[in-house]
This record gives structure tokens, C-alpha cells and sequence, in this order.
């Protein structure tokens, strides 16, 4: 009944099951700064001699230094990172070891563990961001000039400068961090001293334990602390947000790679080539940050359904909260530094972005706004005398600038020379100087406000 | 080939797939208040004459009383909102009506009214929270020293009080309120004024409109702005993580309700009856309420599906925003007034839930807890001599506070009379008391803090 | 307390919490046709007298032809359509209505009725992708010739043809219906006769009622029968898997029609315009077609979250199954119905197809495979030699095949005059003829194999 | 810019971001088959000299007896496990090793590795569920008679025999199989020869590679070919479909182990004790199952939203097409193979069960049917008469056959002696002997019918 890897039957389905030594020893850091913590503070309110503190303590950063030096070794026998450091300690100070467990439990130990390495996730990725903020930003300032297509359903619509483009993905992971800055407070909150569930008897000190761990405050109730998975799916959200973001971002680099648009080379170090066609490169780095947008929404997915309907407190579905987390985590940390080098070393064809741009009578709502703004015609008619003239362009296969005068006016007489100042691509972004808007003047105000804000000098 | 409600062909499709009025005449309030901000600012700024403005005003309220009066007519030729209120309005004013699409575009337009109905969205479900939490909280007061099992893994581990069992439930609301809160006020940025997609050359003042309605600035980036579903996503995050909590309340409150556990009688009000078995009553808002937390997270998964890999800017996939967030919306409104009204109205077995905390050996902890305290014993000796006590009276059917002393001492020598004081559930609760511990006190003393957040004046 | 809707309390949220009447009336053809197939069998069976079975099925008559005219009433207080419909058969022709409910109870009754409205979707699913994959064929026939660009990374890899690319589709919708008609045969069982959960002590014959009804025989468990959603499953995977497929197809249409590529120009009719902008047409249709793939996933992903862990047999939960499977069933309707107008409609410009072929160097392959097939030379030393003509001519920024002889050789001797025989694109699509491959008298075999399958005359 | 992990910038980004050998050597098996199926076809066809084919395949013997060995090298240059091989069968046979890549492409290879690899997981998963289902069987053959509690809304409503519930299991698998055999004859189709996306100028023979390699036929659709992974997602789908089932039979196995409900004693190598509370064992294998749906769950959706939206052919993003099947297949043969082992080791507490049964008055609907049956008496009114009796037992505490028929009498006249024969739990489920319900001559009549289906001799 038992073939192949469960020769040895349930016993060995249950060691394999059971096991989450293979993914929570990535937690040893966080475990032995926990646990140091705690027992110092045992020692400090003599629940534990002040000399089995000191040695449990020592024993601690032994490991640690065994950990640093040769990684955790992997034994299922001790199920999960807690017990094989326990066990280590063990062997290395002797029974006093024992006492390093008095007033907590595995329950509010591993919350305690788990949230101090999402904290530390939080902070990796938030920093990641800065950085490709900052990438963003310098391409900004240097294209906020270079005219391109903005697209509205892939169409061409208007002419944008493509340091306005740029800018707005920098204010997409603008949101992001703020939602990580937001998500981190939140979780900022000390499990340990919540033991199994209900607390403990032995006289702790939860605020100096969770202020040792840079906490702002012990969680205040010891069954949500250690059924709480809060943080988790926080991050998660925020790795999913994020990811969108640049899922968003790479689409656009590979559509501007292809060769029909044309718009940028991809740096080669972030691209593969082919020794048969050299001429080819493919996105690969881009295409890899959009496929892996699925599989970090999926890790907010399976979370979400492992914790849906759980009743209170700790239940063991809740060791599925992890492998979720660290593969989110690991590809965002990629998906980052990725997007962060394409955009720093990307090469803009700025001529062919400009020709699209003037290709397409993307100034036609420049006409419209013209005549509404100099001619006091109303919007609706604006509208269809525009439709008139960029019909009679396109028939001759002409920009809509190239069209004589008379035959503007033939369409409708209000029209006058200085029509043609409107026309231009280049005149197109320079009225959009609205708040927000496309201008070069307003990229460059963003993006001086930009660098202000992500601290980076002249 | 088009059979059936397609007779007509391509054109009866697009009308079908293409209109969004059948939801999206939702946002009416929204849409009327952007436009009248739109056009008071329009006027003031001399865009547009000041006796237009205040027409095209007048005309806006009209439009919205005869919603009021009649609901918002479902016209497919009229698309969507936005249209449909635009046709009404010309009809009512004549010609000045399409003045007021000046400097704006539907693109900004349906950014600003979405954004408006999230954001009283957000509202209601924070109030919908803050009465669940009294309820909690009210309910946590009356039953700070009713004593239960508290479980891990569903078997019974250690006593708890119900007062402290409700106050985690707290605890996850007032996550979910602040995490709200973070996103209300990350997603107030009014994006009115960024046109189609490259903000507009009129002369426009957005931070009047932002302040008209409400936001606090307006949106730095216009490619962004009409891009950007960030406000919706974050809102569907919001629910799904309160449903996840409500799931997880609902399935205790099923469970207790069930005849072998016993430990609650829901409000017949949200029950429903069988004429045929008056004993039997279903918790069916229970389960809805379980259930909906599916149909929840499905929004959040559409919506991010729908948003990846989507180039700037605006594309019609977006349209596809609003089903998910009505849907959601409804469904927490419901979800969490259900699960209120179950609070509120629960009839607790007290009982029926202290009986079956005293069996199980639910002290076990404490015997071990007292024998390291009182007796200086290491921790897994403690562990060893606990076990042979229950393992002796499990042997005899009994509690562990039913042990004769002798019997008790035989096992471990170093046990005295005053163990006892420690056996008892309400001895074991009593304990409890470190800081967000089930002792009573502490249960008080949250409960305190709580009324104190929640204004809930005695 | 009870504020806005809920003025009433609890009962008044019970009321719309419980109600599944606003979807469920959806069902009205199936509940009919269920009852009566059930009380034709009580009939036969001397379970109900045959008089009471016949007014019975008269008044069910009665009461389908009221709805069929007027629409089903939509009464709260009848909180699903099978109260709606038992209420006014009552009232109809009185007490002996009661009988119909012999021997069945709501639990197998709603699974029944649900099972005939899944299987009539899964039928019109199918019809609606024949009509597509017919589209798809027609127009390859008609293009088995036209050779475009073969994209991958979206980079220029080797011509292909237009043919060969639509028939891809044909394939992955053939797939979608093979899926389809294996659900569909798995679901055909009748739970109609498990009652409530245990069976029933009638003497029913559920082979009969099974039969009537169309089903292949009746459910084998109550307990199963009565707690099985795996058939509204199956179709929301269906629904899935089939939106995959037109997300794929619709993004390469927007891709298309988009002024860089300008390989296609889709149907007015499921385009919308712009009167300020007649040469620009939004893809909307094929825009939505995409982004409904993310509320049709999220259906799907709504019902597993919903059925997870719930234990035997009925729950409440279960009553959120419907409004996912409902809103999937109607977006992949409008979604196919939209794709095959789209392609029927498209009109390809296969002259600039035909020019992206032949820029990017597309045949650098065909050059590889020469020499390695008509000069022996190793795959790998032959891949370099491309690499050099391939840097050779851009530099030159011609084609391929535009190098003269002289040129070649010195790059090596080896290469002769009949290698320009490989080098044209109309070469290079003609030699893929292996099976499946994409030449031209390839993809007509397949054409007429599709034309086959679909029972496509000529 | 580029600290920690990426101190080396992008060059170390795209190595780590690209490498997809730390998953994709999985592969190797299936890679090894379908490159000596590849060559053997070459030099059977005369593309590759016979001489060369049989060195190259002696060498791919030669590789796979050293991965057999001494496992996969991961050598991140060699990005993947095709190439890692093709770069030690290079040094192991010298430059004859070109010869393999002769018409064919990483796209068609990489495609038919997976599905081959799928083909097996699929076969191990189906493999895994009937053993389930012998189990299940087993244990249903075995309590055909045991009486429990049948709850619906977890409310006990009915009485059913543990046989009947168990057997409920093993008509869901018993879909999950034919849902696996479904999708993988749909998938045994052979891309290889599809090469990099539109087939090949090699007279290659795709029946023969395609037979060799155990499937059915070669795809028709080259461009399809190596676009489509609707075999990983159906594979997905299976396993989703499955791990919906397990969670709601391990919700079960987790209630049933509690103390109210004690109703089962789960095998001890598959729970956990407590050294402190040898009576608690917790049911940890059944929670990682309940737990793991979340994450297969989340395998799905993550490949489904990758595949969203891509274009044809092949795109990068595909490569993340095989960490979420991986893992899932990983997580179905546990969870499927430790509650085989729950099944398995269960000991029932029958006693209780039916005690539980016997409370509650689960036999009202017996009342009511008796009082149709033998008293004519029209359904709602016996429901009346019903509701009266139980009211009164329940009143005096006693259950329902324990009322004196006097009392019954007074309550409806027309109930007579011979009503007792219906009221127990016994009689209730004996009566229910309608086709697939609950009485023990139907359960074991379903048990054998599995147990021939099945193949389990007497």
C-alpha cells in the first residue's frame, strides 16, 4: 500500500508532512535574537538565575556562530528551526538549556520569529523600491523632453514626453511604499509572552522583551497573537500590489522592444541574445518580472485560502504560512533589482518615440481645444470640425500641420495662422501644463520634487 | 451564426458587452458632485462664463432629483453614467450643457467618481466595523470571568475566559479598521483635471476641485491618475482581509452552535427553523457570512487579474473595476451587520462551556507551571511528573484536582497541599494575568481600553 | 444601532443576507421541469395519487406559463425560487400542492436544478466556440497563404503564416470543448431522490425521474449528492481555461490594431470611435474580452474559497454558488460571441504584415538549416556563419537576401547560389512543411480537417 | 546601487533571475527520454548519421546514469536542464553532441519535457486516490451498520450509518479520477518537432518520436504547441479539484477528533501528543492537508494569471510554469497519502456516534414520513403534529420513541402502536433504502459495486 517514498508507511508520511525544517530554518536569525531576548529578560526578572541567562544566552550565540558558519543542518527528526536550535543548546550547555522555554511556547515563539523576518522583508523591499524610484526619476530628468505616443487603449492618443511616463510609475511605487510604510506599523506588535494561548502565570515583562526587539508594543491579546496571521497576508498584499505595478511597467518594455514600436533597447545584460540572429534580443528579464506578478499574487492566494474559516488559536494549517511568504519575498527581491537595472540601462530611441508620436494626428484634441479656447466654440462643435480636418489630412496621407491654411478654413472660417502653433507635437506638450499634466515644465517640477523626497543631491 | 440575444449580430454584442450603466449609474452622487465641482471651478476661473456655470449647475441638480425621484434610467444607448446624465442634461438646458466637458474627459471623470464611491465605502464599512466591535466588546464585558476551553488544533488546551475569546476578535477589527484607515487616506487624491490621459491646457485650478470634494490634493502624475486602480484594489484588500477575519468567527460561532459542542443559541432572528424539528435551528447568517468571504476574495482576484499586465493608459479592461468592488461592498455591508446582529443577540451556554474546560485536563500546564515556580524543577521534568498525574487520573476518571495529595506525592515527592490552588480551571484563568493574558483582570482591563477607543460611555 | 438599511434590525438583515430569490429566479425553467419529472414518478409509483399528480403538473403548467409572460416575482418572503413557485402553486390549486414535496427535500431539489441550468450553459459554451472556431477557420483558409511576423519574446523570430497563427486558436478552443464535454458527461448523474442528506423510505424510482430529465443515471450518495458542487466547479475551470485563451487572442488583436504594429483593422461595429479622432478606433470589444477574464477567473477562485473545509452535508455556504457560476456563464457568452464577431469582421492588412516578415532578419534560421542539410556543417558551427552574414547586412541594413553571392562565400566558401531559394520568406514558410509546421499546403490540411470536424460544407 | 546578493549588478540579477535549473532539473528524466527519442527518430529518417544517432544516444545513457548517481549538478551557467545536459553529453562524446538540436528548439523541447512529466504526476496522483479509496472502502465495508449523526448546517438533522459518510469520499474521488483520465488524454499529445515555433524543413517523423514517447499523436499546431500549457493548468485543476475534497473530509477527521465531538481517535503516526498532556493529540497530518489546499489552490491561480494576456508563441513568462505544478504535485501525494493513513488507522467511537445520533431528535422526519405514509395525512400538517410531539418529549427531556403512545395519541389521534417501529435511529436509517441513501443494504450494496470497481478481491 505504501510504495515509493512512503515504503516506511505513516510514519514516514508524517515525517515528510510534518517537517518545516526544509523552508522555517531561514527564520535561525530571527529565532536566536528572540530567544535571546526573552531569556535575558527571564534572567532580569529572576524567573531564571541570572547565570543560566548568562549561559543560555552565550549558548545561543554559539549556534548562531555554528549557523553563520556552516548553515542549519537539516534533520527532520527536528521538525522545525525552534527545536533544532533547542536541541543544539542542548547539547552544547546541558539541561539549563531547559529553561530557556519557561513562560512562552512554540505558538507565540514562531509568530514572534516569523514577524521579525516579515519586518525585515518589509524593509528589503521598501529599499528596493528607493531604488528604482531613483532610477526612474534620473531617466525622468533626462527625458523630460523626448516626445512620445501616449497611448489610450494601445491607440496613440496624445503626445507625452516620456519623462511624464516614467514619472508615473515612480508614483505607483510611491503608493507601494507608502502601503508597506503602513502595513509595517501595523505589525509592530510583540507576540512573545503569549505562550500557547492564553498567556502565562510566571511574571514577565512583555515591554521589555518586545522594546529588545524593536517592537513598539506587546500584542494585546494572547489568543489573536498567536493565531494571527495579519502581517503575513499583509505583506503579501503589498508584494501583490507592487507586483502589478510592475507587471504594468514590463509589458510596456517589451511591447516598446519589439520591433514594430521600436521605442528602446533593452540593456544586454538583462536580455538574451541568440548566436544565429544577432540582431535579435529577447526580453527576458522584462518577460520574467510579468510572469512572476501570477505567482506572487498566487502566494496571497494560498494564504488566504489556508486561513479562511480557521477557528481560534494556533492551528497547524497555519505552517503554511510560510513558504508563501519566502517565495513572494525571493521574487520581488528579483522582480526589483530586474526593473531597476532595464530602466537604468535601458537606451530610449527617442527619434522613433517622437516620429510615432507625430504619426497618428495626435494633436487633433489640440486642435479642438483651440478652437474652444481662441474661437469661444462650443466643445461639441470643436469636436466635429476637427473630425473634418483630420479626415481631409488623411486622405492626402498628411500631419495634420502640413494642411494649408485655406483648406482649414474652407472647413471652417474662425480658423486663423496662429492655429498652426498648436499643431506641433512639441507645442501639444508644452499647453499641457496643467497641474499634473505632460509639459516638460511639470515633469521637471516632479522630478525635482521627486529627488527631494528620495534625498538625492545635485 | 447569431443566434438567440444576439440576433443583430456584432452591433447587439458590443451594445451588451460595451454598456456599463446597468452598474455603474451606482456612482450617480459621485458623478453629479464631480461635475458641479467641475464646473464651479471651470466658472471661477473664467474657463467658462460664470452664468453658464451656474445653468449648467442648476441643470446637475435637476438631473439628480429626478434620480432621486426615479432612479437613474437604464438607457444602453447612454453607456454609462457619465452619458446618460450629459444627454439628460442637454436635454434640460440646451447646448451650454456641453461646456461642462471642458478640461476634463471621461477618463479623469470616471477616476474621480469611483474614487469618491470607494472612499464612502471605506466609510461604511468602518462604521459597520466600529458597532461590531462594541458588540464585542460589550459582550467581552459581561463574560470576562466565563470560563471555556481555550483550544489549539480544536482540542482543548487551556482555560480561557469568553471575555478574552471575544477581545481577539477585537483585536482583528481594529487591524482591519486601521489598515482603513491607511487606505482611505492613501487613495484621497483627486484625479479630476487630468484629462484624457496628459492633463489639459486650460487654465484650470485643480487643488479647488480636490478641495470641493473633499480629497487632499490632487494627483501629481495625469498618466497615473486615469491609469491608476491602486484606491480599488487596496479597497477589495480591505474587505477580503475582514471577511477572512469574519470567517473565522463565523466558523466558531457554527461550531459552538452545534449539539456537540453546545456552547452557544444564536438570535432566532438569524437562524432559521425546520416546522419540523423545533430543537434544531441553522446558523444560516453564520454560514453566509462564511461563505461570502469566498465570494470576497474572488473580487480581489478578478480585479488584480484584470489590472496585470495592462500598458499605460487607461484601456477598456478597466471598466471592469467596478463589478468586483460593488459586489464586495454589498457583501461586507451584509456580512458584517449579520455578524453583529449575532453578537449581540448570542445566549451563551456559560455552563455548558465551563463544563467542558474542566474536562480534558485542561490544567495540565498549570500542575507543570507550579512545579517549576513552587518547586524549582527544570522544565521537562515538570513535563515528565505532569504527565504521570494525568496519565493516573485519566486511568481513574477523575481531574486532576480530584487526586488525593498521597496519590500526587507518590508520583513526585516535592508536591504539596498547595497545588491545588493551582488545578482548578478558575485558578488556571486567575493565573493567566502577564499582560493580554486571559485572567479576568486583564480581560477588564482590555475591555476598559476598548470602551475607551470606541467612546462607549458608561 | 441598526442604522440605513438595516433599520429593522436583524430581521431585516436576515432577510436580504438569507434571500437568494434576486439570482436563483434564474433557475425558474429547471425547478419547473424538476417537479415535474418528481411527481409524474409519485404518480406512477402510487406515491401521490395520479389525480393529485396530474393537478399538480397542470398547476406547474400554469405557474411556468405566468412567469414565461410576466417574469418570476421577486418576494423576500419567499426567500428562493422553489418557495416562489411552491407558494403559488398553492395558491393556485391548493393544499395538494403540499405533495409535490414528497420525498424530496430543498437540498436535492436545489442540486438538481442547479445541474440542468450548468449542463444547458456548458451546451451553449459549446455552440458559442464552434461558431468561433469556424470563424477561425474560415478566415485561415483564406490566409493559409499570408505571411506575417512569428513573434517570440513578441521579438521577430521566423515568418509564419496568418493561416497557421489563427489555427492555433482553433486548436485551443478545440481543447476548451473537449474539456467541456468531459465535465459535461461527469456531471449527468440526478440527485433528485437523496432528500435531504439520507435518501428517503418512499418507494421512489430515481432511475425514472434520472431519465426524464436527461440525465445518465442517478447519483450513487445522498450524503454526496446533496454536498457536490464539483459540477459549478468544473464549468467555472471551463470558463477559465476558455477566457485564458481569448485573453491571449484578444491582447494580440489590441496589439495589431495599434498604430506601431497596424496589422489589423477591426470591425466598426465592435470599435468605438472618437468624433474629434476619425482615424483613431478604440479595440473596446476585444479590450473587455481580456479584462473579463479576470472576473470570470475570480469566479471560479470565489467557489473553491467557498467550499473549502466545509464538512458534510449541506451548508448555507453552498447558497454562493450561483451568482459566480451566473455572472461566468454571462461574460464568457458576450466574451465569445464578441471574439468570433472580431474575427469574422478583422480585415488584415497583410501587406504590412508581409513587410514585418521580412525586416528583423526572420529567415536567419532557413540560413542555418541550409547549411547544416545541404552542406553537412554541424548545427553549431553553422549557427555562427548565420551569425556573421546576419551582422554582415545589417550593417549594411539590407536583407538577408540581398547579400551578394561574393559576399557569402567569404564568410564561407561552402554556401552556393541555391541558398537564396532559402532565404525569401515565402522559402522559409514553404520548407516548415513539417507536420503541424507552418507551410502553406500544412495549414490547408488542417483547414480542411477543422472544416471537417465542424461540419462545414464547402 | 547594487548591494548585497546583486553586489555584481545586473549581470548577477539576470544569472539569478533566469536560471530555472534549480527547479527545472526535475526534468531530467523526461529530458533524457525525449532527446533519445528525438535522436533515434534522426537517424532513422537519415537527418543524422546512424552512427552519430547512436553515439549521441549512448552518451544521453551515459548522462542519465551519472544524474542517477550523483543527482543534477546546478550550475547556474548553464541556465536550465536542457542545456546543462547538452553541455556534459558536449564533453562526454565531443562536438557530435551539435547533432542532437538538429530540428528541433528549447521551445518544443521544453514542452514536451513538462507534459511528460505531467503525464507521470498525474498517473501518481490517480494511483495515490485509489488507494484513498480502497481505504475509504474498507472502512465503509466495515460500518455499513455503525449509526452517526448525518448534520446538515452542522445541525443534526438525520441519522446516517458511518458507511454511507464515508462512502460519500469515495464518490468524489471517484469524479477526481475521471477527472485526471480526462485531462490526461487530452494532453498526450507530442509537441516535439514543433521546434522553435513553426515547424521544420527536416524531413523529421513526428508519429514515430510521438509513439516512442507514449503519446497519442503529435499536436497539430506548431505555433500552439509550444505556446500551450493548458495540460500544467488542467493538472492544476485536477489537483484543486482534489484538494477541495480533502479539506472538507480533513474539517471532518479535525471535528471529530475534538472532545465535544469524540467521535474518532486518529492513528498516533499521524498526530502529535504532548509529554504534559498525554490526552491531547493533535490532529497536525489532518490540518497540513486541510492547510495545503490553500496552497494548491494558490498553484492555480498563480499560472493562471501569469498565462493571462500573452501573446503568441513562446514567451519567458512560461517558464513560471512549473515552480506552482511542482509544488502542488509535491503537496497532493502528501496530503493524499496521510489521509489514506488517517482512513486507514481511524478508531471509530461508534458508541458515541450513535449516542450523539440518538440526541436530538433525528428521527422527527421519520415521525413525519410515517404519518404521510401510514396516515395519509397531507405533508405540512404532519409536519404540524410532528413539531407538537417533539416539542413534548423535549420538554420532559426524554427522546422521541420514549414518549407513551397515549401522549402521542392526544396529539393526533390517528398514530398508532406500530409508529415506534419508525422512531428509532435504527429503523430510520433502515427505512432510508431509496436508491444511493443511507440504509445498510444500500451502503453495502455501493460498497461492493466500488469494491469490483476497485479490483479488491474478497
Amino acid at each position: 500500500m505504501w510504495g515509493g517514498r512512503f515504503a516506511d508507511g505513516p510514519s514516514a508520511i508524517m515525517r515528510e508532512i510534518n517537517a518545516s525544517i526544509p523552508f522555517d530554518k531561514a527564520l535561525w536569525r530571527q529565532d536566536i535574537a528572540a530567544s535571546k531576548a526573552h531569556v535575558a529578560m527571564l534572567g532580569k526578572a529572576g524567573i531564571v538565575a541570572a547565570e543560566d541567562a548568562g549561559a543560555i544566552s552565550a549558548g545561543l550565540d554559539a549556534v548562531a556562530a555554528e549557523y553563520e558558519a556552516d548553515g542549519v543542518p537539516e534533520d527532520w527528526d527536528h521538525e522545525d528551526i525552534h527545536m533544532t536550535t533547542e536541541a543544539r543548546l542542548a547539547e552544547l550547555i546541558g539541561p539549563v538549556a531547559g529553561r530557556l522555554h519557561t513562560a512562552r511556547s512554540r505558538n507565540d515563539q514562531v509568530a514572534t520569529d516569523f514577524r521579525l523576518w516579515v519586518r525585515d522583508a518589509f524593509a528589503q523591499m521598501d529599499e528596493g523600491l528607493a531604488a528604482l524610484q531613483q532610477a526612474l526619476v534620473r531617466r525622468a530628468g533626462e527625458h523630460a523632453d523626448s516626445i512620445m505616443p501616449g497611448f489610450t487603449h494601445l491607440q496613440t492618443a496624445q503626445p507625452v514626453t516620456l519623462g511624464h511616463h516614467l514619472m508615473a510609475y515612480y508614483e505607483m511605487f510611491r503608493r507601494d511604499r507608502a502601503r508597506i510604510a503602513d502595513a509595517k506599523e501595523r505589525m509592530n506588535e510583540c507576540p512573545l509572552g503569549s505562550a500557547a494561548l492564553a498567556g502565562t502565570g510566571f511574571p514577565i515583562d512583555r515591554e521589555a522583551t518586545a522594546q529588545a526587539l524593536g517592537f513598539d508594543r506587546p500584542t494585546a491579546n494572547s489568543l489573536d497573537a498567536v493565531s494571527d496571521r495579519d502581517f503575513a497576508l499583509d505583506f503579501l498584499w503589498c508584494c501583490s500590489a507592487t507586483a502589478l505595478h510592475l507587471s504594468r511597467l514590463a509589458e510596456e518594455l517589451i511591447l516598446w522592444a519589439s520591433q514594430p514600436f521600436g521605442f528602446i533597447r533593452l540593456p544586454d545584460s538583462l536580455s538574451t541574445g541568440s548566436s544565429i540572429m544577432p540582431q535579435k534580443k529577447n526580453p527576458d528579464a522584462a518577460e520574467l518580472v510579468r510572469g512572476h506578478s501570477g505567482r506572487v499574487i498566487g502566494s496571497l492566494t494560498s494564504l488566504m485560502i489556508t486561513m479562511k474559516g480557521l477557528p481560534l488559536a494556533y492551528s497547524k494549517d497555519m505552517q503554511d504560512d510560510k513558504p508563501p511568504v519566502f517565495e513572494a519575498a525571493s521574487l520581488m527581491g528579483l522582480s526589483i533589482a530586474a526593473m531597476t537595472g532595464m530602466i537604468a540601462g535601458a537606451t530610449f530611441n527617442t527619434p522613433r518615440m517622437r516620429a510615432a508620436a507625430e504619426l497618428g494626428y495626435a494633436t487633433a484634441t489640440d486642435l479642438a481645444d483651440w478652437l474652444v479656447r481662441e474661437g469661444g466654440i462650443p466643445f461639441r462643435e470643436a469636436h466635429h470640425i476637427t473630425g473634418a480636418a483630420v479626415k481631409l489630412a488623411e486622405s492626402r496621407g498628411i500631419a495634420l500641420d502640413q494642411l494649408p491654411l485655406a483648406d482649414l478654413q474652407a472647413i471652417d472660417a474662425r480658423i486663423t495662422e496662429n492655429v498652426y502653433a498648436a499643431l506641433s507635437v512639441d507645442a501639444s506638450v508644452a499647453a499641457r501644463a496643467s497641474y499634473g499634466g505632460t509639459a516638460p515644465e511639470q515633469v521637471r517640477r516632479q522630478v525635482a520634487a521627486a529627488r527631494g523626497v528620495l534625498g538625492m543631491e545635485e
